[in-house]
């Protein structure tokens, strides 16, 4: 048996998000369809982010095993072969060791919003970016993120669906920059909650926009209480943008 | 009689390109349908670049005349309205003198051209960037670059089809910058011939990859032959970025 590492890109507009389901196409399902294609094996493939409906990928992380041996650029170039018209890209394809688990072995994952921030409607970001057409204040929202990185109980940011067992989790990063009419939004942990970034996210725009200030920010937190939460922002903006292992320089 | 200028961003993908024309949608005809649209008036709309087909803008600029004097602000809101569904978005609608023109005022265009370097196939840039697989030498690609800098005879860079009375441009800005697997290549003049910013950038290409030297670049633009350009590069990848006039800070 070899294991192998994949660095994924993804569009995640028509998929049901990477998990396999049964009301439409997943990230996960083409995948193996696409494994088995080129070697005849019918494999798991275990993600390091089970991103949503709609999210994106510019360095998911996943794994899989084969039964017989292949040249990890073999399986880089047939994968990618199989994978189209899928909007799935093998950035990278790497023998891993027996015990290297996408999931598991992950130390940190790094996730990137964007928001277009003006009141004309996308063209080529449609899909890609949340468009906001209040004037967003980026130094209250910087601010108000402040509030919410370290450890704390994050239930007020955490779906119902989220099946994590603990709602704590530590922030390492959460910052927000702006270029122009857009603002990138950068998160970091060692993992997240069930619509964490979106839910984090949302609540930084209703400060941006004055509705709410970093106290108000900091009161929801407190409350962990999901009711208290302001906005979940749409999936369209968010994308996964990698995965940190141990043995990585 | 009020004279309007727009700024627009669009996706080129799905348009002929900027010019009305009998082989499918163009930018022009589906902003003089929605300027018909809300205003009941039939006019001609200008722009500032005749991009091509598949080629994008973040800032064309546009003007048009409508008899009946309307705000600004509600010409901005019912050309948004009124493009819909397709991807071409008003960026901002001002009144304008009377003598403005947006194509024959414009004293600079400036335009940007998006390379992934990598083997994957494009996921979210599918029409937007292009892919080249083979290693890009940048410095190599911006030492070619200097050398068609200035004033020249523009030749071999253009289209057959071009219809401009004379060859010679005067290139102000030709530069390349990678980030990551994205090179960046800007271009900026008072005007540029057909084709001429794909044709410099596909030969820039084949410098980048090592099958042409700067060398080879300049014996090209010497050669005043069209039959001499290496590559034209695709129009995914081409962005107009914006027009700059007389009156502007």
């Amino acid at each position: 048996m070899t294991r192998y590492k994949l660095t994924l890109e993804y569009d995640g507009r028509g998929f049901v998000g990477w998990q396999r389901q049964d009301n439409g196409p997943s990230i996960q399902q083409a995948l193996e369809d696409a494994i088995e294609r080129f070697s005849g094996e019918r494999v798991a493939v275990t993600g390091a982010g089970r991103t949503d409906a709609g999210v994106h990928a510019l360095g998911q992380v996943a794994h899989f095993d084969l039964a017989a041996a292949r040249d990890p650029d073999e399986v880089f170039g047939a994968l990618n072969h199989h994978l189209k018209p899928a909007a799935i890209a093998v950035l990278a394809a790497e023998a891993a060791d027996d015990d290297f688990h996408a999931r598991f072995s992950a130390l940190g994952r790094r996730y990137r919003y964007r928001i277009v921030n003006r009141r004309a409607p996308l063209t080529h970001e449609l899909g890609l970016a949340w468009q906001v057409p209040q004037a967003l204040d980026e130094a209250a929202m910087a601010e108000a993120a402040a509030r919410l990185v370290g450890r704390h109980d994050f239930t007020t940011f955490r779906s119902v669906h989220c099946q994590a067992d603990s709602p704590v989790r530590t922030l390492d990063l959460l910052s927000v920059e702006r270029d122009g009419a857009r603002l990138f939004i950068r998160a970091a942990a060692r993992s997240f909650l069930h619509h964490q970034v979106r839910s984090m996210v949302g609540c930084l725009a209703l400060v941006g926009m004055g509705r709410w200030t970093p106290d108000d920010v900091e009161a929801a937190l407190v409350a962990r209480d999901r009711a208290q939460l302001g906005l979940n922002a749409p999936s369209d903006g968010l994308f996964f943008v990698r995965a940190d292992y141990p043995d990585e320089g």
